[in-house]
């Protein structure tokens, strides 16, 4: 997909809301333990409910490796699905990947040729030869982590360097790279009023934004300083939509909770 | 494993070689290609011709990933060869993972728990939480990255923060995080002269040092500065090994590359 789809996109279903597909065995309705996959089950009937409220879903990878090849293929049949039903949706493989050049091609193949997603997340710390690899793929996105939104987020993204904060620096020196129109950043919506001084950085890059919801941002603070003319923004949320039910209602839940943030988009975007 | 237990294995076999296996399907000899699984094959020549030179082995996962499902089960099949038949191995994943701190623990449960791995490399950029997951598991080693031996390793990692260059400050804050005794740290041998400066941070734990070989480091330097008392060092090998051949007998030329490192490293050793 391309940028310019993926703006149409959000400007047709008045939505830059991206749903984030962290499924835990612990947390889905345990009537769908029975089914044969019912991580996939889970996600289908998730994507099934909120495809028309949401541009973007992220699975994290983590989620499904966590259960080891069982998992990789309830993650290849959901990017298959997404791939097959719903080809306007804008993928993200969140896996957070990152190594020397050669092995960052592998990831990038791995990502972008065999799992077919429109992009995936990297960081940034071993430099530009490891990012490089995956921005080289034509309409293709990297999703370089910036500033993240846990709680050690700041350990080292916080720190000074040349007098600007080191996330400050990652965005200046990714904007450099080769190929950089195809990056994106991961911004976490927990300090809204860093966006201000991010925009000054990156006027136009596509932003990532977790936070919103189960950790505590506020999706007005983020867009006051966050969009652009082009929107600029995806807006993530995980756990707030995908858990919004326990029971057989669960995608119905979802979608509720889909749909309310997607009218608060739809009247930011009317103001715009 | 404990890490007295991989003292006394460094000590017994004069080795403190770890063999990394990268394995690239355009790489290996073209008649393993036949086979069932020509990865783990590949793997498992390597490995058994190399056991007694060698204290660790350390795949990379990407170059599994990059082939889809089939990839993770060479990985699962390696690892699993690996602990049944030579549990006096340590092992590691090279995956390089980091993430938030619920989604951290997904993966050190994947790769401590699913997978048996001994330990596990991990980034450090999004701090604390994303680390500290992986250092709760008991005799389970976190190899955090702070001075890789890429060209853009420096980008980053070479910026100064309070007067320091930031992987010494990854140093210094690691080694106060909770359960820091489970922490290793990924040190690139193409700076051989850093040594001295990271002893001085981190004066006993385990270094991981790619670069040696095909990546121009040199073993004697890296030593000079790099060892301690205990040894503290698995200097890594990749395609100067396994890919010392590329004939029938390609398991026999890694043997002897091996050989060549394990002999340079009982010099060393004696004279510690």
């Amino acid at each position: 997909m391309t940028q310019q789809e993926l703006i149409y996109q959000i400007k047709k279903k008045n939505s830059f809301l991206c749903i984030g597909l962290d499924v835990d065995l612990d947390k889905i309705p345990t009537h769908l333990l029975k089914s044969e996959d019912p991580i996939f089950e889970f996600n289908k009937q998730i994507i099934d409910a909120t495809h028309h409220l949401s541009v973007a879903y992220k699975p994290n990878t983590a989620f499904y490796e966590a259960y080891g090849i069982k998992g990789w293929k309830s993650l290849e049949k959901t990017i298959r699905y997404l791939n097959e039903n719903y080809p306007d949706i804008f993928t993200i493989a969140d896996a957070k990947r990152g190594d020397i050049g050669n092995t960052s091609t592998m990831y990038a193949k791995a990502f972008f040729e065999d799992l077919k997603f429109d992009s995936v997340t990297v960081a940034p710390y071993m430099g530009s030869d490891s990012v490089e690899p995956f921005l080289a793929f034509e309409d293709k996105f990297t999703i370089l982590l910036a500033l993240t939104s846990n709680k050690g987020g700041l350990d080292f993204q916080g720190l000074k360097v040349n007098e600007n904060e080191l996330y400050k620096e990652v965005l200046q020196k990714a904007i450099t790279w080769k190929n950089n129109q195809n990056l994106m950043f991961v911004v976490g919506a927990t300090k809204a009023e860093y966006f201000k001084d991010i925009r000054e950085i990156v006027p136009n890059h596509f932003l990532l934004v977790p936070g919103v919801g189960a950790q505590g941002g506020n999706l007005q603070d983020v867009c006051k300083y966050g969009l652009t003319k082009d929107v600029g923004l995806l807006i993530n949320s995980s756990r707030g939509i995908i858990y919004a039910g326990n029971n057989k209602d669960f995608a119905e839940k979802a979608k509720e909770k889909a749909l309310e943030l997607q009218q608060q988009m739809e009247v930011i975007l009317a103001n715009l």
